[in-house]
């Protein structure tokens, strides 16, 4: 039996939980909020997320105990959001992860660094690229939930350890690939809540569906020039883990990417939608990340730059939407 | 003053008309129906599509004559749909497109013959290739008639002549760009239809977003094999007349291919599907000609090949896509 942490309760965190118990693996599974684990002890579900899950409870063990959560497992999932992992395993010592694989399903950077999740561990904590892997894939933890058929792609540089994750990943309704390009998938992720922000944008000035289709297939321009300037090498972006990802979140209703996006398109500041919505949009700290990145490589960046201006220069959705609309072919 | 034949009577013609009246060009305007002519002249808009489109009629001149109305122009539009071209001008003489520049709106192929538009063109009417060009790009008639941003792309061996044409179709709402890959783009439209049938048969069968993204993906390789194969160039497949063609087509409320797909996927037989719809889904047709095609180059075409099998082989929706939901990535 494989024994897995999973560091963080919500939405996504939640779906892993439900595959990999039910694939009978043990889960150890930090959750921040001692009522939350009293909850899931009696009725055996997650009271905030994806709450018609049941667990079986001989798989899945709940714990606020980070250190030992992480000492009983083998392979250790953050799925926290970007903007509070280094908060989250601050409490670990150094050595923590020593001899474990981790395995990233933060869709998102590491604010004020501006670097991906992957690196962070490598240079704070001593993982080296060979014990990292990333799950990527378009995939709504909500789909997962009533077991829609859904695609995995798991990133590693180490392709052994990208195939023993997936093997613990398939089900009927779950299929998972290995693929080696671990950095290129996890900056696409990152970008993709910037572009699904961008799309909320537009649709909440009131641009239509010619539009969106425009400005994904400029976006794929966009992701394709900075992954070439950040690590150049051959990658076909229509696959699942790329295209795919973008579109579950540029079109889908449960995007909060999207949703943030359109709430700011209609005119609520940053402040009233993130408080609106109660919950954080990736994007949002994604976009600062890649901006600030991207000072050193100077690739063009049209969107990113856009939304960067609308959040964080307050420039108006309606001036930088005119930008974009000449912009794009 | 350009004098434009159009060719059709349908929703995308009728959008064509507007573009281009607006602009100042002389358009001869070829309908089927007298009634609809009438009704045209006496209350200025389209009484079958988009009938929220008023016309100019300094500009605009509707007959039934189509001889006279191709004699009058320099442009002729075809706009109407693939399965009917044949015999829509089957009554002009072979050389009533000398001289002049053929702009196919269409997006589907010449059934039996199993070729494009504009090699119909060349091998029955002699129009050289240099004198054709295609209208592409992610762009739905409804979004036109309402003025929202949309993005055309003119195909042509002939970028003189695609230049022309982007001009006359350039205004506050609609941008235009040139490009050489005529047939790449040509191509394309064609299977974003079956692609987009093939979404419908899935969002029938209950499959998910998650599923789409997926099927999106792996069409994208599916596309890009078949072109290569057809039409081995350089081609960045995530350009607007590509990758924004299909998705405007495969995630939109507008498509009648989307929408003839997911009656098949919930039980229809193609018999009623096509009664209730009361309006020809091109993919209906596309699927058999590029599967035909396909007989000479032979391309691993898995979504097209279950979309042939589930509309002429009576194979059941449910079977053919268990098979795709196994080679998709």
């Amino acid at each position: 039996m494989e024994k897995i942490a999973v560091i963080g309760g919500g939405s996504w965190a939640t779906a892993l939980v439900k595959i990999l118990s039910e694939n009978r693996s043990e889960i150890h599974w930090w959750m921040r909020q001692q009522d939350d684990i009293k909850h899931l002890l009696q009725y055996h579900h997650n009271p905030r997320y994806l709450s018609g899950v049941s667990f079986d409870l001989d798989y899945v063990k709940p714990s606020v105990d980070l250190e030992a959560v992480v000492k009983a497992a083998d392979w250790v999932i953050l799925a926290v959001p970007g903007a509070f992992v280094q908060n989250a395993i601050a409490s670990l010592p150094k050595t923590a992860f020593e001899g474990k694989v981790m395995v990233s399903a933060i869709k998102g950077m590491i604010p004020n660094e501006n670097c991906l999740i992957t690196d962070y561990l490598e240079k704070h904590y001593n993982v080296p690229a060979s014990h990292q892997c990333v799950i990527a894939g378009p995939c709504h933890a909500e789909e997962v939930a009533l077991e829609k058929q859904s695609y995995l792609t798991i990133g590693s540089h180490d392709l052994d350890n990208a195939n023993r994750f997936c093997e613990l990943l398939r089900n009927r309704y779950v299929k998972a690939n290995p693929l080696g390009d671990i950095d290129g998938i996890e900056y696409c992720a990152v970008m993709k809540n910037i572009i699904a922000l961008a799309c909320g944008i537009a649709h909440g000035l009131g641009f239509g569906d010619n539009f969106q289709a425009v400005m994904v297939s400029n976006a794929m321009d966009e992701i394709d020039r900075f992954l070439n300037a950040v690590m150049p090498q051959h990658r076909s972006l229509v696959g699942s883990a790329y295209l795919g990802d973008l579109l579950v979140t540029a079109y889908s209703q449960f995007s909060r990417n999207r949703t943030f996006g359109n709430m700011i398109g209609r005119g609520y500041s940053v402040k009233s939608a993130q408080f609106e919505m109660n919950m954080i949009a990736e994007g949002y700290y994604a976009v600062q990340s890649i901006y600030e990145l991207n000072k050193k490589y100077k690739v063009d960046m049209p969107i990113t730059t856009a939304v960067y201006n609308i959040l964080y220069e307050r420039i108006s959705p309606t001036v930088e939407m005119e930008i974009l609309k000449e912009k794009f072919k």
